[in-house]
């Protein structure tokens, strides 16, 4: 919802073609290099994980790298279309220069998150899939909508000092690696947007992401972002895979909370723990101004509005 | 320097067979499981390492899974060795359960190295490679050898408070993960340290970290680590790999610091410039402390022990 006036502004700007369909550029019995036609996010996936998934399968590892992307959504919802299919899937995507590298003023590299889904016995799986920042771009949004100040180490303001204020980080586009500062060795960060980059940019030859133009902001090109999507699967290896990611989950569970209020959770758990609460409840949630903003996109376009229930 | 002891120990134990050779278990075009057959690591990521290149130039990508390892040192060593033939290498470990997942008490993930190395066209490279705790192991050690305290939101003392004191930190073996506490999300660092665990126990069958007992302790038994070896062919995806990468380095090294006698690095620069000085230098330094369990350690097997220049 928080991306949908983005994707439509794109449409409608013409950087995103919602009828264009990839295409297979060069291919390897496990590789492929995909053209993604500045088509949409969601069109460029589908097609690219399916044919991952496909390689996987037939010699065990299928490895796609894309350019001309626009934004995917999620990087896990990607990952999760393998693991559905008994595989471990992984997706990396590049994005909008943000993060600010260790030691630097202005923001360059992404994002760029990291997502790896792998299925574990009994339908339960492990669902890594996060930001190489401290957060995502899409977190301080959230807390502008929701009116709360950003916690510590998210983001510099346009001074380069950190900065609390959500609107400011937001407007001045500096956020902080996952780690935060050098001191907290936020370098770490820094280098897992990079790997992010190499397997993004660097295998498909799309725009590195210092060249790729602020999202938020109005375009006139289409942003040309990389995408990389990874199936592997887990029977070319030692049997009972299933048997051990199930191990390993129940064994985090069941660890002692500092808190016991607080259990310990899984990678996946939040999400999954969320869906169930809005699946029993029947209903999703949304900030007052998420509704506002989707009333007056409706509008503009011409369609009738979401209904709050 | 600073493993060799333990590698001597683990050998005198028997834990580490220094004759064994890997096996490999069950192969594809583009992927092996292999036995490490409780070998050296040296032995096994070299065997490893050299199989997953062989794949990659054959068909794209080698993904090597390997159960019954020893510990095998820096991770991107490794990487590097596939970086050196064109290639883009990765390689991953489980190790000793000594990283808190977020609101837990005990350590229980390990600090679980992610490594990726790429080629830059003029024999540059980037080169990642980071424990997925805020800190290694290693680190904490020397800066028990150096006599320094840890930086806040490296680890917690054995009463799960955060705690500064290197001694205390290495004898309650609570690593917090990267990114720290949960309020600076360090649950990130988390996912990314059970991400490598599937990539290793889980596709190897090796022992999970939760079961591997901890290193520095005298050990009965192998620890059975899990690794993983991959290499992939940028020549498999778009042309000009190499000049996108450097592209990618000098944009990163140019950037604007901060501080002008700080100036930004590229991910392995870090190592790159030590090497060079120490090259130059024609010597190594290692702290007194080193130089005195390195001597002690000579003595006890009957060979010459180092001596300073
Ligand atoms: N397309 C893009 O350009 C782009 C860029 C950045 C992020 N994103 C997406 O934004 C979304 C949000 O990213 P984010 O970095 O804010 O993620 P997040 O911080 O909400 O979650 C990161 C991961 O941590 C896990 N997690 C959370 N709390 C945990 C706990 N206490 N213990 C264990 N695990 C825990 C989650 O299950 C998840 O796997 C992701 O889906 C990401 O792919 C997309
Ligand atoms: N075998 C094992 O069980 C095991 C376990 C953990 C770690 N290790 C090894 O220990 C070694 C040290 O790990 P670590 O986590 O302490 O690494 P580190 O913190 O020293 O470095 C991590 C990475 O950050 C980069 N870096 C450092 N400063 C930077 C800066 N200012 N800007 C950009 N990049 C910067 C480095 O080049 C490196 O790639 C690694 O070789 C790792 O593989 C091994």
């Amino acid at each position: 919802m928080n991306r949908l006036e983005l994707y439509i502004n794109d449409m409608k700007s013409g950087v995103c073609n919602p009828h264009a369909e990839p295409i297979i550029l060069k291919e390897t019995a496990a590789t492929a290099w995909v053209d993604g036609c500045d088509g949409l996010g969601a069109t460029v996936g589908n097609f690219s994980m399916a044919l991952a998934i496909k390689k996987a399968k037939e010699c065990g590892v299928g490895w796609v790298a894309v350019k001309r992307c626009n934004h995917y959504g999620m990087a896990g919802y990607w990952a999760l279309k393998a693991e559905k299919e008994g595989l471990i899937g992984m997706s990396f995507t590049n994005s909008s220069p943000i993060l600010v590298p260790t030691r630097a003023k202005q923001g360059t590299l992404g994002t760029n998150p990291i997502s790896m889904a792998a299925p574990a016995t009994g339908g339960d799986s492990i669902v890594v899939d996060l930001a190489t920042t401290t957060a995502a771009m899409g977190k301080v949004e959230m807390q502008i909508r929701k009116g709360e100040p950003l916690p510590e180490g998210w983001a510099l303001g346009p001074d380069c000092e950190p900065t609390t204020d959500a609107q400011l980080a937001f407007d001045a586009g500096k956020l902080l690696p996952l780690g935060g500062l050098e001191k907290t060795n936020g370098y770490k960060g820094y280098c897992l947007s990079a790997m992010v980059e190499v397997l993004c940019s660097g295998l498909s030859g799309s725009r590195a992401t210092h060249n790729v133009p602020q999202w938020s902001h109005s375009q006139t090109e289409p942003p040309n972002l990389g995408q990389c999507f990874v199936a592997l699967n887990p029977e070319c290896f030692a049997p009972g895979f299933g048997d051990r990611i199930a191990d390993c989950l129940q064994h985090w569970r069941n660890l002692e909370p500092v808190d016991p209020s607080l259990p310990v959770l899984a990678p996946g758990d939040k999400e999954r723990n969320n869906a169930k609460v809005t699946h029993a409840r029947g209903t999703i949630k949304y900030p007052e101004s998420q509704m506002t903003s989707a009333k007056r996109l409706a509008d503009r376009i011409g369609i009738r509005p979401l209904e709050a229930i």
